[in-house]
């Protein structure tokens, strides 16, 4: 059978679960595609931790140039907008596809890195970098290109989610809920990325640039997070029907694309509005779809 | 630039809606793609009768199998399992990729034609068979090929859905709900397709397939419809926070393939419990995303 060698670059735990996918679930794969994955290597600059995943030691290696040498695809999980564009064009100059889940990097430098895409012939796959697992990215790209899009709401951090539903649910103030949601693990010691609405803003510029075909970066972003929030905001939203949830909204307007990331009041009977906890929701309006 | 003409066989509400979108826009899927979709024609038995959208007569004709010599990919729109089949055969074996959105002859044949596409090397695509615009096609055969599925459950069926929306809502019996929704044409006057669950299971049929790699036809998957519900089991459901919805549920237990289709207690605030109206939603659980 056809193989074909995964490198990844970035040992986190998105790049330990990628690889212990791939070990589990070759087979499957391979069952329903006729092509095996195999891991070619793990790099990173710290390989000594234990991520919990059973991979041979002969895999890991601290140069990821190297190991983008001897990969047939490569997935940079390395994060941030510095070595990891260098990784990724280093694997378009050979050819080689890219997946990536950075939408840091894609929001601010996409155009630079499809034009390098383009050139090589080799394409950039990203379906992670928003929403997770909802077929968001492919269906935007593929399944709904014959539509023009009128509107796409998304529900896109699940760390702001998950505070806001608590603080609905249990009639608690914005920070007692953070500092629960730090120590639980799902919000960061350093949050401002994901309850500054910065996260959603990078996700909704990697929307827009599907639904409108240009890459407008974060500069006409409006971002507003969830910091203001308070109780009277939360009870007034519930009185009049809504909940209040950080919304990304990418629409058109006039000719002009608009898009915003701010607290928004969507109707509690809607299939946004019942979008808890840590998860993710988009709506996708186009006009044949 | 490249074009690709496109021959649909079946002039109904569906065949006009993909002619309509395929004219207006042609040009937005040309731009994104870097191929433009061109109308071969379009086949059907009526040729007279307004359809509402504005073709050319020459691109009119009642001979299917001619369309087909014609066109570099067969949108098949005719339905049923007769001469459908035919059709869908005709292009295969000519090595032409084929768009359909029957479910039933999916169902009920697709193992024969999905063996008749891997020896022609044309594939058969049929996103719209199951929810509609919801990418639930692409995502299991595609995006979430590296899972291991373990449950999926859908809501399929926009009348069921309509029917037992508006029951909640106004209080009302099964027949008299059914008699509206056929005079306001959310119901077929022959209705039984929908409500006993035939059209549910045909999709449940047809994503076990994806789920696990085999077809199944109708034979083990266990249907029943919404006929019986009363506003007796509304009452009950709403009192223990659930909601009644026609549910297909697909999933293994202890490696063998369970196919359902029946009416379900689903919780009020869950994402498929606000699935209302005539609208389809589908939860996929692998073991991966």
């Amino acid at each position: 059978m056809k193989e074909f060698k995964v490198g990844i670059i970035g040992f986190g735990t998105v790049g330990a679960g990628v690889a212990d996918t791939i070990m589990r679930n070759g087979d499957v794969i391979a069952k329903r595609t006729g092509i095996k994955p195999v891991l070619a290597g793990i790099a990173d600059l710290d390989i000594t931790t234990d991520r919990g995943v059973d991979v041979s030691r002969e895999l890991l290696t601290t140069d990821g140039f190297a190991l983008i040498e001897k990969s047939d695809v490569v997935v940079e999980l390395v994060g941030g907008t510095g070595i990891a564009k260098k990784f990724i064009l280093t694997a378009l100059a050979q050819g080689k596809p890219v997946v990536t889940a950075n939408k840091a990097l894609l929001a601010l430098h996409g155009r630079e890195l499809f034009a390098a895409a383009e050139k090589s012939k080799a394409d950039i796959y990203y379906e992670a970098s928003v929403c997770g697992g909802i077929p968001i990215i492919k269906a935007l790209r593929e399944g709904l290109v014959g539509n023009r899009i009128h509107r796409i709401y998304g529900i896109m951090n699940g760390t702001c989610n998950y505070i806001l539903t608590r603080m609905e649910r249990e009639g608690a103030d914005f920070e007692p809920i953070l500092k629960d949601a730090q120590e639980l693990g799902y919000a960061e010691a350093e949050p401002s990325l994901d309850i500054d609405g910065f996260d959603t803003a990078h996700k909704a510029a990697i929307l827009g640039s599907l639904a409108y075909g240009e890459w407008f970066g974060l500069d006409p972003v409006y971002i507003e997070g969830i910091r203001g929030i308070e109780q009277i905001d939360i009870k007034f939203a519930r009185d009049l029907g809504y909940r209040i949830k950080l919304l990304a909204v990418i629409k058109q307007n006039n000719g002009d694309v608009e898009l915003r990331v701010h607290p928004t009041f969507v109707p509690m009977n809607s299939m946004l509005g019942n979008i808890m906890d840590v998860f993710n929701g988009a709506l996708v309006d186009g006009d044949a779809v």
